[in-house]
C-alpha cells in the first residue's frame, strides 16, 4: 500500500497582483478605457480593420479631442493638462516603447518616442507635473522630462503594481513580497521628483482589506495620495497622523448586488467625494453606452453612526481631513470662504457634541470637547453649560478660557524662533 | 508502482501568531490575569454560577479595589490610573464591545460603552494618557479619548498582535508579513497620538531571537517601548543609536528548569530591574496561590562578562542607557541625585577600565577611555598615569585635556544656535 | 489505484544566501582571499602541514606586508588603513573569537582578542574609521573600539548578510524575509556608530536583479554604499533622490563568455570606475596565477545610448552624481580642479544636448536644458538660439535668464536663514 504523504496545510503564497494603469478598463479588451481622469478621457478601439486612440477633455480649452491611430499597440496611457502618454509592449520587430504627445509644448514638434533597451518592457507609466516615469520589468524606473530629455534612472524597491504623478510628487506601488492565503503584500514610495529628491514616504506597507488587492492608486484632486481595494474602500494618506491610511469611504456600502462594483475616477478632498462609475455584475464599464459618473460622499467607518453622537464625531473628523490641509487654498484648490465654511461646520459639530454630553451629564467629555473648540467657541460652551446650571462645568471652562488666554498671549511676547 | 513525487522540502511558512494583551494569562483559563502591570492587577473569573473582574491598585490612593460583575464576558482588559478598559468579542445576540470604566473622571457619569460595527471584532486595546486605542480583525484602529469621544480611524500597517500606551505614545505591533521556519515576521510602529500626530518609528522590524515569537510589548514605567520574547530575551528602544533594539536581559539564565520561564509585568530602567513572575513548568502563573514579584537585574549581553574588563564594560553602557535620557529628572521619574549617582558609577567605570588597561600596557585604549570620560575625570587619568609611569600616555592625555579646554572655550565664545 | 494528489504550483520559497566578507573568495578553498580592498589584500592559505594569513599593502608606507599563523582557522577578514580584522567560529575546544591587529596603534600592544559568548558564531565583520563590527548568528551586532573595548551590542533586524564599514557609517544588509521563486529579500541598514548614533537608512529595500542574489556590498572610495549582485549590475546609493539605488554599471556587457563574471573590488566615485577581476567561467579569481585588476568605467543604463542624445543625457546624469556631493573635495577624495572639471564637462554635455535640440526644432526641450544650465550658460545659449534663427527662443531664454538674476538679486538682499 502506498504511504500517504503528509500533506502541507500551512499558509499559501498568493499570486502576486500585475501592474495597472489606474482608471483603466482591461487590456484584453477591444474597446476599452486607457484613463479616466480628471482632465479627460482616453478610449482605445482595437478593430479588425482599424486600431485608434480616442482623449476627450472635459474641459475643451484645454484641448481639443485627440484621434490619433494606435499603430504601436499602445495598451498603457496617462493623461494630463499638458500631455498624452502612452506606452507598448515590444513586438517582434519593435522594443518596448514610451510616446509622448506634448500638446503643452508652445514649439512645432509636440511629440516624442523613446525605445526602451533589449530586454526591457513597459510595465507602469504616469505623468506628473514637467514630467513622465515609467517603470519596467527589470525593476527599473525612468524619469523624462516631459519635453522629452532622459533624467535619472533608478531601480525600484520591489515590482511595480502601478504608478501615479501629482505636480513633483511620484507615487509607486510596489510588491514588497509575497502575501499569502489571498492577501498581496504591498507598499508604496512617496518621492519628490523635482530638484530636491527627497523621499517623502519610504515605503511604507499599503495596508489593503482582508484578502483584497490594490484596484486604483492616485492623488486627490489636491494632491493627497490615495488608493481603493478590490473589497471597495477608499482611503486617504492625509499625514496628519503618521504615514497611516484613513478610510474615507466604503464603496461596498452603496452597491446593491454583491457582484456589484464601483470604479474609480478620481477623489475631491475639497467637496469630500469620491467620482465612479456605478458597474453592476462587473469590476469596471464597458465604453458604449457611455458610463454615468456617479458621485459618492466620504463617510469617515466611525463606530455607532446611527447614533447623533456617532453621526457629529463622524462629521467632525470628517471635516478635519481638510482643515488640516490650509495650504489648499494657497494652492488654489478651495476658496477661503469654502476654508471658513468648513471651519464653521466643525465648530457647529463640536457645540452639537458640547450639548448632546451636556444633557446627558457627562461634563468630563464637554470639556474634552471644549479644548478641541477654537478659542472664540469657548464662551459660548461656558454660556450653554451656566444655562443648563452645570456650574461646575462652567467654571472649569472658564478657567480652560483663561488658561487660553494666557497661553496666547504668551506666544505673543515671546520672539519668533526659527 | 506509484511514481514518487517530489517532496518539498524548503523552508516552510510559520503560522502567524494571535493577538494578545501583554502581561495577562490565556483567555481560556475560567481564573485568570487579565492584566498586571505597574498601576493595578485585574482578575477574571467565570464560574458557572458567577462571572465578575476584579481590579486591585497597587496604590490604594489611586483608587480603591473594583469588583464588577463581566456579564458583557470580557476578555481583554487594560488598567491605568485613569481608566480600566474592556473589550469583548461579539456573542449571537450582541456586537463585539469596548466599555471603559473611566474612575478618574470627576464627573458623575464614571462610564462608557461603545458597539463595533457589524462584523467588527477587537482583538487588543490599551490606554494611553488620556486616550484609549482598539484594533480590530479587519485592520482598523481606532482611537477614542477617555471621556468616550471617538477620534480617528486608521488602518494598521498589517494584522495586530499587541497594543500598548504610555502618555501620547502608541506603540503597535504587527505582521509585516509570514515568517518561516518558527520564525514570525513582525514589525512596530511608534505614533505619537497628540494633536502632532507624528510617526515616531514607521514600520520598523521587531528582532525577536531565532524561532520564537513574542509575549510581551509595552513600555518601560520611563516611557522607553521594550520586548520580550518567547525565547525569554527582555530588549528596549533607547533610542540612542537609530531604532535598533538593545537586548537587556536574558530571563532565561535565571531560570533552573528548561521548562521554567519568566512571566513579564513591567520593566524599571532608573532601577534597571525588570519586574517579573517565575513560573515553574509553565509560561504563565496561575491565580492562586497569589504569585510573589520576582526582580530581575539589567545585564546587557557583552562578551567575556567572566573578566574585569567584560564586567566593567558591561558595567559603563548599562549606565549610558539611562544617561542618555536625562528627560527623565524633568518627567520626573528620577531624582536628580539618582542620575548624579549614575552619572558618578559611570566615570568610575571608566576609571577603573582606564587603571586595568594602563597596567596592561594598553594606552591606545586608555585615550579611547578618556575620550568618553568627563572632562573633569581627565587630570585624574593624568595623575594615575604619570605615577604608573606612562610618561608618553600622560602627555598625549594633557594633549586631549587641552584640546578639550580648548573645544569649550570656542564653543562658549560662539554665539547659540538655531 | 492511488490518487493522485493535488501538487502546490504557486511560487516556491527561495533558501536565504548565507552571510558573506565582500572581496573574498569561498571558505572552503585551500588557498583563497579573505578580503581584497583599497588599503590591501589578504590572502590565507591552508595546507597540511602550515596554514598563514598573509596581508599585503598597496601602499607599503601604510604598512609593510603581515605574515601570521592562523592557529585560530580565521575564515573572516577585513582590513583598513588601522588595523586587520580577524574572525573563526568555535572548535570542539574554543569559542568562535574576533582578533584585532591593530597596527595602527603608537603604543607596544597591538592586538587584542575576544571570545565570543557560548553559542554564539560570528557571520560577519567589517572596520570603520576607529571601531570594529560583527555580527552573530544569534542576531547580535556588536561594536567595539579599534583599541579592543566592547561598545554597545544590538538586536540585526534580520538575519545578516554582510557589514561594511567607513569612517562612521555602518552599512548592513540581512534578511527582511524570506524571497520567492529565486528572489532573495534583502534590506540594507545605514547606522551612524558615531556618539550621533542615528540611523540614515532604517531598513530600506536592498533591490537586487530578477532572481539574483546579492555578492558584494560595501561603500565607495568616498564614502557612498554601494552594490553588486550576481547578475553584475553595481548599484550606488547616492542619496541624491531619496533612499534610491542608482544602477552605475552593468559588468555583464564587459563579459564575453556567459560564464563568465567580474569579481569587485571596489568602487571609485571620483573616477567613475569600478576595480574589479574578470573572471573565465567562474564568479571568483583563483590566487595564482595573481590576478590582474579590470577597470571598468560607470555607465547609466539609459535608453537609446546608440544615438548622441542618448550619449549625452548619460554624461550629464553621470557627472551629475559627483556634482551633488561637492563635500568630496572638503573630504579630500577629489581635487577642486577635478570637481571644477566635471562642472565644465556638465556643461558642455547640456550645451551639445542643447545645440541638438535646437536643431531638431525642439525649443520647448531647449528651455528644459536652459533650466538646468549653470546661469552663466545662459548667455552662450541664447547666442546660439539667435545664430540658428530661433528667435522666439532666443526671447524666451533672455526672460529665464532675467528671472534667474531677479531671483539671485533677491536671496542676496534677504538675511541668512537659520
Amino acid at each position: 500500500l502506498p504511504v500517504s504523504t503528509p500533506v502541507y496545510q500551512g499558509p499559501l503564497p498568493t499570486t502576486q497582483q500585475k501592474a495597472f494603469q489606474p482608471s483603466s478598463t482591461p487590456t484584453h479588451l477591444s474597446h476599452r478605457f486607457m484613463v479616466w481622469n480628471f482632465v479627460a478621457i482616453a478610449r482605445s478601439y482595437n478593430d479588425t480593420e482599424d486600431s485608434a486612440i480616442e482623449v476627450e477633455f472635459h474641459d475643451a480649452s484645454v484641448h481639443h479631442a485627440i484621434h490619433v491611430p494606435n499603430t504601436l499597440n499602445h495598451h498603457l496611457a496617462d493623461v494630463s493638462a499638458e500631455a498624452l502618454l502612452l506606452g507598448c509592449e515590444s513586438s517582434e520587430q519593435f522594443p518596448s516603447k514610451v510616446q509622448c504627445l506634448h500638446f503643452g509644448s508652445w514649439d512645432g514638434t509636440k511629440e516624442w518616442l523613446c525605445d526602451l533597451p533589449q530586454g526591457e518592457e513597459l510595465r507602469a507609466l504616469c505623468l506628473g507635473g514637467g514630467w513622465a516615469a515609467v517603470a519596467s520589468n527589470i525593476g527599473l524606473l525612468r524619469i523624462f522630462s516631459i519635453g522629452g530629455l532622459q533624467r535619472q534612472v533608478m531601480r525600484l524597491p520591489g515590482p511595480v503594481v502601478a504608478l501615479a504623478g501629482h505636480r513633483q510628487h511620484l507615487l509607486i506601488a510596489y510588491h514588497r513580497g509575497v502575501g499569502f492565503d489571498g492577501e498581496q503584500n504591498l507598499a508604496v514610495l512617496l518621492l519628490d521628483v523635482s530638484d530636491k529628491g527627497r523621499s517623502l514616504i519610504d515605503g511604507s506597507p499599503l495596508p489593503l482589506s482582508v484578502k483584497s488587492y490594490l484596484v486604483w492608486l492616485g492623488f486627490s484632486l489636491e494632491g493627497c495620495p490615495a488608493y481603493m481595494d478590490s473589497a471597495g474602500q477608499v482611503c486617504l494618506l492625509p499625514g496628519s497622523i503618521g504615514n497611516m491610511w484613513l478610510p474615507i469611504c466604503d464603496t461596498r456600502q452603496h452597491c446593491k448586488g454583491s457582484s456589484d462594483h464601483y470604479w474609480l475616477i478620481g477623489v475631491q478632498e475639497v467637496l469630500q467625494q469620491i467620482r465612479c462609475v456605478s458597474c453592476k455584475g462587473s469590476r469596471f464599464p464597458p465604453i458604449l453606452p457611455r458610463p454615468i459618473v456617479t458621485v459618492l460622499p466620504f463617510q469617515l467607518p466611525l463606530c455607532q453612526l446611527s447614533t447623533e453622537k456617532g453621526q457629529l464625531e463622524e462629521q467632525y473628523w470628517r471635516s478635519r481631513l481638510l482643515s488640516d490641509r490650509t495650504k489648499l487654498a494657497n494652492d488654489g484648490y478651495c476658496s477661503d470662504e469654502h476654508l471658513e465654511n468648513i471651519s464653521q461646520q466643525q465648530q457647529e459639530s463640536l457645540m452639537k457634541l458640547f450639548a448632546l454630553s451636556c444633557r446627558a451629564e457627562r461634563e468630563f467629555r464637554c470639556i474634552e470637547l471644549a479644548q478641541l473648540m477654537a478659542p472664540v467657541a469657548l464662551p459660548l460652551a461656558i454660556k450653554y453649560a451656566s444655562r443648563a446650571r452645570h456650574r461646575h462645568l462652567a467654571e472649569r471652562l472658564g478657567e480652560l478660557a483663561r488658561e487660553l488666554a494666557r497661553q496666547a498671549e504668551e506666544s505673543l511676547e515671546r520672539p519668533p524662533q526659527a
